[in-house]
């Protein structure tokens, strides 16, 4: 990327954060384009330079936390050592990232509304496929017996999923926990605490 | 209640229902009076009648919500024998609640934007005090030795009520658990499984 095409990227991502933050605090519908102009200190016609439409800017939002969690959860397998390890990391992950983007998982949480009909239909099926993938990491902490539930595993997951997504409705900035923190805390309410490992060992 | 002031009051439940099925499917903000008008069967001014603003039939929506979520736990608190038969029955009936009335709990969640600012307060002092009084009861179970949580028991709360919250986004209706079903799977999840009586005695 040459040195223009950078400052363009840095640009639209500066827009794209102002838009979370306004439609996060005022709704997606009731923002308008003058809305997020004046926010980032741009003419009209400078921000449809960064953004094309105001639809686009909700899409563009959707496909960050679409494209964030999946690569998360794809490099998490990856370096963990076993499946509760990387389940454990996953639901870290899920809490940090949420903390740490509030304005922006409000508007993936609440704005489904908003999005074209094609396009719903991609985040509902990328959303499917993050939960698949969670899921499967658990079946596969049950089957190596780091992991023992009583409930069906489908309910176990979506009570963990909905445990750290709630969190962009309570996590406290200026709280005694940081997003990672408040995220092992979570993950310990499912997976148990984790015994430091030179007392376990 | 005279039989016109009961017809009176069906059909403005009715309208209240209409009301949350539609702010679900098309947000709160994209939904006219006149879209309102036509789901009930009314002319304008009838409907009117009934509801005095667009703003007032959100802020009876979320009204209805509070009411009952804190009348449940009031009549839960006072019917059960120990802390942790009232903690076990409040999640359940938290989940049944959000799953027989999801497009309800959806607008509950995810339009507090269109609140008028004062109302805004008047529902987060409600809804912090339902998360106080499951709070109440978790410490008790803890201190009555039914209960045994190694997080803060704020955490342990906050991810049980997500739990439940977020129903609302994956109950299907035509699967293989009820609402009750459900609540009692999702309790379990954090209160571990309920044994029989017959077997545990």
């Amino acid at each position: 990327m040459d040195a223009v095409a950078h400052r363009q990227e840095v640009k639209r991502r500066a827009v794209l954060a102002a838009a979370a933050e306004l439609y996060a605090d005022g709704g997606y519908r009731a923002t308008s384009m003058n809305d997020l102009a004046a926010r980032v200190g741009l003419s009209k016609p400078a921000l449809y330079h960064y953004v094309s439409s105001k639809e686009v800017v909700l899409v563009e939002l959707y496909k960050d936390v679409l494209e964030s969690s999946t690569d998360a959860v794809a490099e998490l397998e990856r370096t963990s050592t076993s499946a509760i390890d990387a389940l454990r990391a996953v639901i870290v992950q899920r809490v940090a990232y949420t903390c740490e983007n509030r304005a922006l998982l409000r508007v993936f949480f609440e704005e489904e509304a908003g999005l074209p009909r094609d396009h719903l239909a991609v985040v509902l099926k990328a959303r499917g496929e993050y939960d698949e993938a969670v899921m499967a990491i658990t079946l596969r902490a049950i089957e190596e017996g780091s992991l023992a539930i009583d409930v069906a595993p489908r309910i176990f997951v979506n009570s963990m999923l909905g445990a750290a997504n709630w969190v962009y409705k309570w996590f406290d900035p200026d709280g005694r926990l940081g997003p990672t923190e408040l995220g092992e805390e979570i993950a310990g309410v499912f997976l148990g605490q984790v015994v430091t490992r030179a007392v376990r060992e």
